[in-house]
């Protein structure tokens, strides 16, 4: 069996049980990392991981900046993805159960779908979802992120500064993810939408780093 | 200690193992329902809720139709949350630890908020997010609610079908809350916005009663 396994957002309390179950029992371990081959699902899920499990780390190719490759950005990564995919349908040919690490929710802007895709034609499969960054960040502000009748919009912070400004104007509540370099362009579009005064930035939600602070 | 737990979409193991642990350890269980007094989130903790434990069932005083208030429907909702807060209140005032169940999250279109504005100024609290819906849903799917540069908006069915479609047609993901008696207009919004043929419907998803089938 391959598994798409959510680990939420960073405490290891906030796995479920089902995700922690399976993560305990899995043969094999498999997680993406940057080219750093530093996992933050892998930290969250360190403590249910056992002695005995192998493990796969998927690091990818590239992040972001010059691509040596002949289809640039877009074929580096489908390379990746291909080998990935081949990596692990060794052990699920010859009958290992692999549990597939996401922060998070596998299906909310993860990459375990590119895995999903390839393998769950040939293996059964099954997808856990998990606690997404979204309700933890408001978790960590302790305020709704919706309530009643809203209408809440998840954006990223990579969108041009004019169209996340116009986004940013007409919603009643949003969530803006990939922040890093981004940040002084979301900066802003919040201040271009007049939401810059109630914008609230919060930094790695429910661990022990955790920070909020105005946006502004 | 007051607590604002999240129980997730339906399946009781994607609760999570802090919510698990506060639940058992309770000793006032609260939660809200319908004037006919059925409460998903206390079905989904059942398996976990002690023998010994105390237990609180908030009945909302309307749901839809008219109403016998000198302040309508936001009057008789507000005297609720009141008395609801005086109720916990009473416990925690004695040193109980009270956990008030809510489905999916409880900052996420959850009634939680209104008791943690009344109580948290006077006891301590603890908010602990759950899996929702969004993502539970399309993991009844198995597909991806948001990529990559993905803008994903969260509508509520009850929104004026103008406006719904206006919206569903300037997203790449959307998701559709509150369905039920707003689905005829839904299907019209999405019809207008030409995103029928894509929608999909899902119904108690993660539960054994779960259904999926095409918008149309």
């Amino acid at each position: 069996h391959l598994y798409g396994v959510g680990v939420g957002p960073g405490d290891p309390e906030l796995i479920t049980i089902r995700a922690a179950k399976l993560i305990k029992n899995a043969d094999v371990i498999a997680y993406h990392s940057g080219t750093a081959g530093r996992s933050i699902a892998r930290t969250i899920a360190d403590p249910l991981i056992s002695e005995g499990a192998i493990e796969e780390l998927l690091i990818y190719p590239v992040t972001t900046g010059l691509i040596d490759h002949p289809l640039g950005y877009y074929g580096a990564v489908d390379d990746f993805y291909h080998e990935s995919a081949d990596r692990l349908s060794k052990h699920l040919g010859v009958g290992r159960d692999v549990v597939v690490l996401a922060e998070g929710d596998p299906l909310f802007y993860s990459s375990y779908m590119y895995l999903h895709d390839r393998l769950s034609p040939h293996f059964p499969s099954e997808i856990v979802p998990g606690v997404t960054s979204l309700t933890a960040a408001a978790t960590a502000l302790r305020r709704p992120l919706a309530r009643h009748e809203d209408v809440l919009t998840v954006l990223p912070g990579t969108l041009p500064v004019p169209e996340l400004a116009r986004r940013l104007a007409d919603t009643d509540a949003a969530a803006i993810m990939k922040l890093g370099r981004t940040f002084a362009g979301v900066r802003e579009a919040l201040r271009q939408s007049g939401r810059l005064a109630d914008a609230l930035y919060v930094e790695r939600a429910t661990t022990g780093e955790q920070r909020t602070m105005p946006a502004s």
